[in-house]
């Protein structure tokens, strides 16, 4: 789609993220119409251009493609289902998060309707909609995202097709994103370390972004190692993780902090460390997370057998 | 130092990181002396140009500036006592990890000797040793610092002074690195939901290495958020992350993965919940991870005024 003719788009939803996904529809210059629930937010919207749809029918029939941005799958379905008649024939996208399941529930239930699903995930803030950088990945009905690719670019210049699964971006989602609150965790318990000692959080940004890319540059290096299963040549040995770690509780008891969330961190070295892989590679946790049927006292036993093959 | 006459550096301990130090010096041109408990890890070092020291006190004698790199503060200490009259009027850099309390210790203990004391932190891998881009910080005596900061520089290209106190690194290197594993166990867990689907781990690291990008573009904000102590203005709230944990198990369990790691995370978002921070942004953890004494049964209580307070 270029010049006077973009395609009209419907946003369902109209949070901090599907706000964002309306304003970046409407700064493109496409016919936009949008619907909440509470009808409220709907407000800034339509004085941008926008047009308000009181109804769910009036908001499916306006426009070939539906981006749905709610909270979850199932809220997804609710809002839907009372104009589901109208999917027929249109492009529903989802941009919530959930699970893969939920994923998959929601495409069935689209298809049922006659829609042509696409299931995505913008992986970033509602500041960064519509930026160059940003990424949304989608997996679903490729002739959607083929027909309109121009349109979702819209939305983020890293625009991605995962393949036909209707649940990929779903996967992807919470495969990439579960680093999130525990990195933030450790953020926030960083901070206040810092405080503790009358120094300030923003003091410690700069070092912590530093420390993120490192981290970036790692992970190529341990992706290898968890597809090959070779862990026996180790940048950083779950030995040494383990040495770390008492060393952070450390700290902890001296900033007064809880540390409450430390200990099951510990006990994966430990069990890693029971299963012989002491001077293996950090990310040879993976395959202490395949494994959630293992009680403690099995793993002891087989990581003395396996202590004992490997002496 | 410049030219033909540069200072003359002395790396105790050479495991992988203490190696690096000594090659990069080595490298540039610096008169380096090496010293290791096990000595054959001295022999790459010595076929490039560095002297081994056969005990601690030639060690010592090498050189005015001494890098040591064991794996803790107590180890460097053991290390360093048979010889430690020869400290007296030498310059002591430390850069290993530790806490601060272990720190503070070692710089008694070493400016008893009559050392004169600089305490750092590396934090990165050791193949980034050397390049431009490289973090390292100290912390305590200036003087050292100033003296020696071309020398400290061949190590990292970004070398930073923190300030007089012996313990400033250590403290920043915990508080800054206590993301590191919470982190990677995230990406772990990512990998190992990828494997379950037939997927590589591979696939997914682009995406990560985008969302640990995105994280650190709200780093800064977080940190005001922090430091004011005013969170009632999310971008992303308490009570958005406690309905993504909830699809976080689900994951889990649809991909069969040990999840023990995300109870005490859930409890951190739970307890935020009752002591009023629901709506308010995911920073306010800071809060609780800065009151360990509370029971969970006085935080409920505490929640329900603070919510009617709210209400």
């Amino acid at each position: 789609m270029t010049g006077q003719h973009r395609t009209p788009v419907t946003v369902v939803g109209l949070g901090s993220m599907g706000s964002a996904l309306a304003e970046a529809f409407i700064d493109a210059g496409h016919p936009t119409t949008v619907w909440n629930r509470t009808p409220s937010k709907a407000t800034p919207l339509v004085s941008n251009g926008a047009v308000h749809a009181h109804t769910m029918d009036e908001a499916l029939a306006a426009s070939p493609l539906i981006i749905a941005c709610l909270t979850t799958y199932e809220n997804t379905m609710e809002a839907l289902e009372p104009a589901a008649a109208r999917l027929k024939g249109r492009a529903l996208v989802t941009l919530n998060s959930g699970s893969p399941a939920g994923a998959r529930q929601l495409a069935e239930w689209a298809l049922g309707h006659g829609a042509r699903y696409l299931g995505g995930a913008i992986k970033n803030v509602p500041s960064a909609v519509g930026a160059e950088n940003t990424l949304l990945y989608y997996g679903g009905d490729n002739s959607v995202f083929e027909e309109f690719a121009s349109t979702l670019r819209v939305l983020g210049g890293d625009t991605v097709y995962l393949g036909a699964d209707s649940d990929l971006a779903a996967l992807y989602e919470m495969a990439v994103g579960g680093t999130l609150l525990p990195a933030l965790v450790g953020f926030f318990q960083g901070a206040a370390a810092m405080q503790a000692r009358g120094l300030t959080a923003a003091s410690m940004v700069r070092f912590s972004v530093k420390w993120f890319e490192m981290i970036n540059s790692v992970l190529p290096v341990f992706a290898e190692e968890i597809d090959s299963g070779d862990y026996s040549k180790p940048a950083s040995s779950v030995n040494l993780f383990l040495a770390g770690a008492a060393h952070d509780e450390e700290l902890g008891k001296e900033a007064s902090l809880d540390m409450s969330w430390h200990k099951p961190f510990h006990d994966l070295l430990e069990r890693a460390v029971e299963a012989g892989h002491g001077d293996h590679s950090i990310s040879a946790l993976t395959e202490i997370l395949k494994n959630p049927g293992h009680t403690g006292q099995l793993h002891s036993v087989e990581g003395e057998v396996a202590a004992t093959a490997l002496a």
